[in-house]
């Protein structure tokens, strides 16, 4: 038998616990060539889901009401009748919100032994690739970046002056899963960063992890915040939110600034996204703005789980887990989620109350 | 003795004739080394200068108060003190909106003399390079766009098919200035070309340089019209409106298409923009979105111009000029335009009635 949660209807707003129904029924068993049967331990949520469950054509085509939630996971492999998948490995992919998840291996991923395989749906998951991507790949941020400038105002003629230029990046919410590696990946750089997020506890936390420059948008003015902050204009902005907050950007930008478009949450599960008004600078100010969709990279997937390896081992790489105990309960992560009311990376740990094979 | 026209107030949304007033003053004669005396003889209005006299922040500094009118022109030099420039020869640069215009010879550029010299305030001055860096440059189409496609259905096994790919491109205001160079040269790399305009006069016109798909805003909804028009999508937009029209074009751009934000002149002289909503889709369809100012990209004027003479050669580019008379007329240039009445490129002709000097 397999316990899992189907999608009942779609969310008006944020979802609700009525939205979704607990199913349990048998699994379609033996396993085909090729299939294993993975015991589920650990379910991510993320953003996108808010867009899969609303019926939003997306680069994914919604989940079907009747269907299992669409989810990342990683599980143990607890039958295999494909080679190289043995009993007792752990994978990722896109699991679902239920215990077990029969699956082609072509699908999923092995993860390593020596860590704790949550972490491969945060720093190390496509939330840490998410971030990756944004700031390394797209927003092009490397360590050293060394301005010439020359100047004829020494006593001996003109002198070439290198000045390490410090980037500035802004990072919205920045408290979050992908926020909160970005911010590390930036500061690793040597970038000045920047980060806005909502609560107290957030600003706090982002302190302790090194980010001494945070701007709480629910008590401080953004635009004007910024403008004391940065003065001299951001480089790359990495935006999470949209709206309002990415016009405060906008209007604080340095002439070709990146902003790296990698979420609008306020716009999720809303029926029309806030507006955007201060677009006609990306033309005055000859901005580049870039969405992208992580799943695209995946050729940087490789550089980019060894940089994070890296910033990890070395004590750079601090995350925080939200964990919400139970599929009964899984709605309520993706409510968190959508409330800002997360505190790090929002996880459901699939309680297997008895053993079911 | 000059007369010229000076900014006397900043517009409140249309520039009025009230907002401007013509001055009759002596010129600072003589001459210093390396200045010009050039009689204006066309002088081009162009949208940008509704942002120079809005007095909001941009690339360039707004125009004072009191000041002459900023603007492109050409003329011929009448008074030299500069080496290399006789009189006699035609110039461009920011003459204003004046007779005469004393200027140092760093801030002009020599013109041909075969040409027609308006062309150089259209199709080979800033309007026509313009259309170059936004769709050649920035949009990056090119001829012979080839796609290999494998494909296993054939009797003989694999087999693979070259298919010369069709990009399509949009083009708003595509019978301005600018639009309708971009629509000729996107339509001699080989596109597709989908246009935008206002007025049946300005459909007719493109038809009859060659557009057979082209879109009236005022009559037809333009998101359905694009649909349509193109199901497979948009590869390339070139936005001079913003607003509506670009979520419209949003609504059906292509996975990874580019967006070229080169105007927005429904929000020139406004307070605030049309608010845009659709740009969460600039995510989930992975688009880039990027704007430019021209000036920046001098070091493809070159190239630009080479390729602008050889297409107007051949007799693939067509143009329109929409000419008013007089200084004291020179507000209904920029009235013409903001209201998109202009039809081709909108020039005042400055009509030197005795000798001055």
């Amino acid at each position: 038998m397999n316990k899992r949660v189907i999608l009942k209807q779609r969310p008006d707003g944020i979802p609700k616990k009525e939205d979704f129904e607990v199913r349990v029924d048998a699994l379609q068993l033996p396993l085909k060539q090729g299939e294993i049967l993975v015991k589920v331990e650990w379910i991510s949520a993320d953003p996108a889901q808010l867009v899969w469950i609303s019926g939003v054509k997306s680069y994914m085509p919604p989940v079907r009401i009747g269907d299992t939630v669409r989810a990342l996971g990683v599980g143990l492999i607890v039958n295999s009748h494909a080679a190289g998948f043995k009993v007792g490995t752990y994978v990722s992919g896109l699991l679902g919100w239920q215990e077990y998840c029969k699956v082609h291996v072509s699908k999923i991923e092995r993860i390593p032994k020596n860590v704790n395989p949550s972490l491969f749906l945060g720093i190390f998951g496509i939330t840490g690739l998410t971030s990756y991507v944004a700031i390394k790949v797209l927003g092009k941020v490397a360590k050293k970046q060394v301005v010439v400038i020359s100047t004829a105002a020494g006593a001996v003629g003109s002198v070439a002056v290198q000045i390490a230029k410090k980037q500035v990046v802004v990072i919205s919410t920045a408290a979050g899963a992908v926020g909160s590696v970005a911010v590390q990946i930036a500061k690793a750089e040597g970038c000045k960063v920047i980060g806005i997020t909502g609560t107290a506890s957030k600003v706090q936390w982002l302190k302790d992890i090194g980010i001494s420059e945070v701007i709480n948008y629910k008590t401080d003015n953004v635009a004007s915040s910024l403008k004391t902050l940065c003065p001299e204009g951001i480089d790359l902005y990495l935006d999470n939110v949209g709206g309002e907050m990415l016009d405060a950007v906008l209007l604080n930008a340095k002439k070709g600034a990146r902003m790296i478009l990698c979420g609008a949450i306020q716009s999720y599960g809303q029926k029309k996204a806030q507006p955007l008004y201060m677009y006609p600078l990306v033309i005055s100010k000859s901005l580049k703005m870039k969405g992208f969709i992580v799943t695209d990279y995946q050729n940087k997937f490789e550089e980019g789980l060894k940089y994070l390896g890296s910033l990890y081992e070395k004590g750079n790489l601090k995350y925080k887990e939200d964990v919400v105990d139970g599929l009964e309960n899984a709605h309520t992560a993706l409510q968190k989620l959508a409330r800002g009311q997360n505190d790090g990376k929002m996880l459901i740990k699939v309680l297997h109350e008895a053993p079911k094979l």
